[in-house]
């Protein structure tokens, strides 16, 4: 952190600064965390989340791809207490591009094309990023379920995630999800790179592929007495360089949009 | 059923006489059965299962795709009363072949190629069987969570189930999680179709495809007291045409995998 | 042409107004032309050909996907006398978004998908207008043989292209594959939208995927005395939107490259 | 070659005893040949052309994927005297697996995915075979310009032949198209893996997916006195194993076809 010691503000994609906690940097990345004392400074720059302290930060911390599919939907319903925290399952699809780009067999053309697979359970490194920041706006701990899963595509991540009432909101169903329908459609109604689309039409990659846009659809299901919500973004652009640039225009004071494909 | 009537053994590959009550077939598929006087005489084709009574069947309704991929992990753990039957959730991933040979928009090269989208939600029509049986299974009726997705692949089912222990069972998880596994071996160590891949190597399509196998996997979860199974089959092969050839098989007295690839 | 009789400048998509000949629009597209009078007076919309006469044009018609990456790298050879006029072949592969949206059969994912395939020879109807570019480019009639594929992409049409030296040019035929790389380099050095990959790097569409851009590349084949050039385009881009707008900026005085990934 | 040296018959899939020259090996490999005593007695292994040597031979160089998508096709053209063999154009199309299971960057999934590419021109490796195997069909040396691309499929190659008729068989084109359709179709009508599709279908390699079968029809083209041949296999089995599988059968005196799917 040369540069952050000199003043000099940095944006970072990479997992260094996402934790607060080095002891959690060390069970989920094992190594021991080599700038311990810049971690509480560090800001999670999740812009939708964080604008305010994003605009004065020194070091921003960008989030990952599973990351930021997950917390998006997720973050507002827990914030105003409808759903159960210890019930939360993010259930994720990966484009190939997510593996980065190195040169090693499973992710050969081969080997990915024609292919359907889970990996990384039940502990990918995401998870600690995804548990610290629910964790912060739940208020206390929470403990996740993500199972990733790797698709044939290019870009982008598809989330479905089953959702429960919180403790005594379960009597009457029908007011409980519409409830959570006004909950994201509030909180999202001015964001530029939120896509609401509601229970009508559910998200598809393909419609944000190349954008920083991210789609939020979801599903009451009377029968069970649960909720699916769904997201896609482009882990490339909204889960990655895109979102970076977006921390850039709100640290700086250029328009959110900048440079930025809706 | 003029075949049937005059005692002619018919293998269905339609969806017509997998239900055995047709208020509940009316309800998923929106018209009145047409010959309700055969749902309680025909057999759900699922040999793993059923194997003695499609033996002797006059009319064998071979099951779906997703409902094969469901079931054959599921029902025995609900036989064995390790899981709550009240906390299935099945998601799904499925190529496009599923989808049939029908010139629609949805299902066009460019609409499914770098795309990743959930459909049918909440109520798919594969949903009456998988809480038919899984329901028998158990002894009283089970409501499940169900989501299926598209992604842009021929063939292939590959189904995450999250399921919970039975009531009383999670405090020793390990126990139960080894129980779990032990279950799942035991049961299907004979089957030549079920390939057993433990939590070693997680279920991928692509070590299916072409074949009449099904994988089964599994990941434990210490951290949140919660099982992933995982399976991987050929929609067209054992989820379809494959396994109504094995059910072909079974009834006249062939060698069971005669004509199926393993 | 109501709009073109009023005098409202038009760039048509379309292929109506391509052809100079009403008799080779019916050989080609099987029906009388509907407004033969326009045909003298539409301008072919290939901004690197024909920009001043864009510029004045009230009608414009913008070339097709596969016309637009043979003549590209064809028409500077031609022009120069360094090829021979009868011996052309191009051989095209094309992304699947070249069928349009149609809800059809052979364009459905699992038709398409894992799939090879010639079409549409001997007479696919974008010859018409490649012969008809390229005889003036000759100063007499051009034949072609022209052979697409459909290949699993959304987007990107590759063209390969057979030439041989005009006549007398092959006695020294490294210094006519130097005359043919200094003719294409020199011809398209200041284009926006012309990449000159040479030989040193052959073109691939994944290069050009969401640009305006064209890649064109070569190799020189002493033992055959034969050069291969070869083009990449994204079909939906430099093949048809993308192109239309770099004619509207031509016609109505904007920079070029306005609104136009390169 | 310790093995054939004692007398054990070796079907060899590699591409060391292809070449009867240790010079052409040398100058296509780049590399003095190990056992160059070993070359003239190798038999090619291409059934369709060598049944007869194969069924005595020690020693079986089973053909590579290009050259057996080209060879089949031409081999009786150039045998009849009907096709000039100074202008036999190959252009073909290949799925990824044809690179082998090397993890290197231009086989990663993001690099091959909508992508199309030309490489390895002028002097791909397989030229060296497939212009020794046609030199000897037409009795002198052959020089043929032959073109490999890399397309997103697993499996799977297509090639495109352009062909010319013979020095004075142009006069009476529809004659000379109709004497090629005759010499393809007489050739392999009792040949259980060739499947002439004519002119009224075209080849589509996933008609041959998983097949030891080549399928192989044509387009004549009066405009320009040519003619195309297409040809469709899958790259690994009658372009690999399969067709190493069937030298095996000739050789051992097995049913041609047993263990080999048509």
């Amino acid at each position: 952190m040369p540069l952050a010691e000199r003043g000099v503000t940095v944006i970072d994609l990479s997992a260094d600064f996402r934790l607060n906690d080095a002891e959690v940097y060390h069970e989920f990345y094992g190594a021991e965390h080599p700038a311990p004392e810049w971690l509480p400074k560090a800001v999670y720059g999740l812009p939708e989340v964080r604008r305010d302290t994003i605009a004065d930060a020194t070091l921003i911390a960008s989030p990952g791809c599973y990351p930021t599919s997950i917390l998006l939907p997720t973050i507002p319903l827990l914030e105003a207490g409808l759903i159960d925290p210890g019930q939360i399952i993010a259930d994720s699809l990966s484009g190939v591009s997510g593996a980065g780009r190195n040169a090693s067999l499973p992710f050969l053309y081969v080997e990915c094309n024609e292919s359907l697979r889970p990996y990384g359970v039940p502990k990918h490194r995401h998870l600690s990023e995804i548990e610290q920041e629910l964790g912060l706006a739940n208020g206390s701990p929470v403990t996740v379920q993500f199972t990733p899963h790797l698709v044939p595509v290019n870009r982008g991540i598809l989330t479905t995630l089953y959702l429960a009432p919180a403790l005594g909101q379960a009597d009457d169903f029908d007011q409980w999800a519409s409830a959570v329908a006004d909950c994201l459609a509030k909180r999202y109604a001015d964001e530029p790179f939120v896509r609401i689309t509601g229970s009508e039409r559910l998200p598809d990659t393909k419609n944000v592929t190349g954008t920083n846009s991210i789609e939020i659809g979801w599903a009451a299901d009377p029968r069970t007495k649960r909720l699916r919500v769904f997201s896609a973004e482009d882990n490339l652009v909204k889960g990655a360089g895109g979102q970076a640039v977006q921390s850039f225009n709100v640290r700086f004071g250029f328009n959110e949009t900048a440079g930025l494909p809706i």
